[in-house]
């Protein structure tokens, strides 16, 4: 079997203990956060049945599912049931409907956790990536908007990526938009697909795209001088819409309340920010930062998606937080520092016991230890190898030490090395090591 | 969509915020232990090319995994090429042999995740389950077997399940026991398979399938004569073989290294302990605690495994902790407590933003804080919903306290109310909460 191929599969990263130790200062910072928001944690299995994610993400998610065969005989058949999880709010939206008795009412969530799209794999753009959601259940009040918003900006912040730009808008002044530019309903959805390639495809794409999906050529010369105008003009005209005068005042309600907590960052409207899953019906967000080319947050109110489970309308609105891209723009910060504390070497074969009991007494007091199990009896290669791992004192004890009831420390940042009575070995280090 | 099956897929599960604190609390306590022991944190995705995994796992194992449909227009082939894990094993070794010159020398890791097998549903038992594992790559001495060993059982300490067994055994004393009943080669792999199941099919269970694989009756009779014998008495036959001398040899290299480190806990030899999985060559163990009736913990040597993937041989040992099994056996104890500390009311609309303000101090200063986002007006709604949150305190704050810039606290406890200068609120409330 030699010559496996081992590196993983397309779109997917294997994680180094320096990658872990970054992902996870990175979600601890984000649970933080996201608890003195008061969300509650939760969580649904990696996969769904099929059935419950189709059609719920537009045009390409359904394409871009991992789908599982069936098992058994019926694998045989190349039929799929299940498909691993496209986003955190599908399966949320079913949980809220199979748990609705058991759930606090007003429901805060979070959830971190892996999602998977085949989508093309690019820079920081993976097929397995971390989504940090945090959604409000059973709230149409503004207020719930805006404290989605904030605990994704204070995120952001305590990640030190101050300088965020919200981008906001409502579906509702896209509705307003398309009406007065008079696209015809059939090709909306499809229009708003377009749009929102925007920041990708550029103006002269999105013209292009337009006139592929035979949108008219006056509609499309019309959205185009609307992509370029003020927002102050844009307004004017979203206002002679019913649709796009709710918008622009849920859209007010928001900013209103976000705009006066942000310290560094801003919030702005923008009118031709789509977003581009299906289920949004009202304010949506996408959060930017310098460096960044997508944004690293994006969210909205889907006011009509648990009611498609239950039948029964329940409001509710959400965010996400992108780790991948977050992590991108961290990198060039100082890496934690990951080392065993102590490395206590091992005399001979007879002395292995001894060396475990040691790092016992140690590890009782959450010393991090490390007990030396490679081939070498040399003393010199054990300390390398405890220099190679940053440990920070070495621990010798061979027959000298064990007939004086004594143990050799050694220092490996000044190679101080010392012997002290073995009983005290361990408040010594407690000592040394500030515990 | 109404009366969509709104359940998580078979042998799959939901968890609650109290079920998602329950099990951070169990790896965050396992992960300081692996810490602890100088094992350091690594990850993979969580599925694999299928040919990474296939003839890995042994009889069962390629049949119960969970295989991913091609994408695109491949799909329709009904041809698939992903599966996800079905251990932390396999793609831990896919990964020394991609990153050999990255690693640490003699790399400890540990790593906590999802791995799923489509096994009948039983009660823990479950298709997406979690593990715990930690490894010892490029390490032939029984160190590294104990050190393994004593993490594991460390951990169940730590959460309260003292009282475990540790069963040790060897792949090669099995071997040697083998070789001594005279099994005819061909059928050992499936002998072993049958002994495996001893513990779920009983003695009666085992002798029937070995009839049923062909094993010679005469042979049968032994093994399950052997099955009943006292140990002592097995010691004496293993050592007629070779490899069965071996086998016993670096058993109790292990046992006694273990054994004197051990408090509570015992580990004890035990000769027909097989651990289901194919690619085990040396000693291997199992951890049982009273009250569960399989292991919660496993795991081996494995010697020959990264040689398959790199062609070089090295050495390796590690195990596995079944979260699953262990939270089964601590859901009696006390939940963990999970509550929004400070809970905001809302006047009106008009102090939406004033609300706002106030909640966001208090985050400032790590005070989980939640604003109400209801719909109600009402403050004795708003202070039932906060009573149901389990809050300690709610913020009041109307016009009359606006106008003499005070804010009102009200201990929920204590039903007690008072008011204070809004300037204040943050050092009371920090005080209050022992912060």
């Amino acid at each position: 079997m030699k010559g496996n191929n081992t590196k993983p599969p397309s779109g997917t990263r294997d994680f180094l203990p320096q990658d872990v130790k970054s992902r996870d200062r990175v979600f601890s910072t984000i649970k933080e956060v996201f608890e003195n928001y008061g969300f509650l944690p939760m969580d649904t299995p990696s996969f769904e049945r099929i059935e419950t994610l189709n059609e719920k993400y537009g045009e390409d998610g359904d394409k871009l599912m991992f789908k599982i065969l069936r098992r058994g005989e019926q694998a045989l058949s190349g039929e799929t049931d299940l498909a691993l999880r496209y986003d955190l709010t599908i399966p949320f939206v079913r949980f809220v409907a199979e748990y609705q008795d058991k759930l606090p009412k007003i429901f805060r969530r979070y959830q971190i956790g892996p999602v998977w799209r085949a989508d093309r794999p690019g820079k920081a753009r993976f097929r397995e990536f971390y989504q940090c959601d945090i959604d409000v259940v059973d709230s149409a009040s503004p207020l719930a908007d805006a404290e989605v918003i904030l605990a994704l900006t204070e995120a952001l912040s305590r990640l030190n990526l101050k300088e965020f730009t919200v981008q906001l808008n409502s579906r509702k002044v896209l509705g307003g938009l398309l009406e007065i530019y008079d696209v015809p309903t059939a090709l909306r959805k499809g229009v708003l697909v377009t749009i929102d390639k925007l920041d990708k495809i550029g103006v002269k794409g999105v013209k292009n795209e337009l006139l592929e999906r035979s949108v008219p050529e006056k509609i499309v010369e019309q959205i185009v001088k609307g992509i370029e105008s003020p927002v102050s003009d844009i307004i004017k005209r979203v206002e002679k819409s019913e649709t796009g005068r709710i918008g622009l005042s849920e859209m007010w309600n928001v900013l209103n309340l976000v705009d006066p907590l942000l310290k560094i960052g801003k919030i702005e409207f923008s009118p031709f920010l789509v977003r581009g899953l299906d289920y949004y019906t009202g304010p949506i967000f996408e959060i930017f930062v310098p460096g960044a080319q997508s944004a690293v947050a994006g969210g909205g109110r889907y006011d009509n998606l648990i009611g498609s489970f239950t039948g029964k309308q329940i409001p509710a609105c959400g965010g996400s937080l992108g780790v991948e891209r977050i992590l991108a723009l961290l990198s060039n910060g100082e890496p934690p520092t990951i080392s065993t504390q102590v490395f206590v070497t091992v005399w001979d074969k007879s002395f292995e016991g001894d060396a475990l009991e040691i790092a016992s007494e140690l590890r009782s007091k959450d010393i991090s230890t490390e007990v030396y199990v490679g081939g070498s009896k040399k003393l010199s290669n054990q300390l390398r190898l405890a220099s190679e791992r940053s440990a920070l004192y070495c621990i010798i004890y061979g027959p000298d030490e064990k007939g004086k009831k004594e143990v050799g420390i050694k220092n490996l940042a000044t190679s101080e090395q010392t012997r002290l009575p073995k009983d005290q070995l361990l408040s010594t280090l407690l000592g040394l090591l500030g515990k």
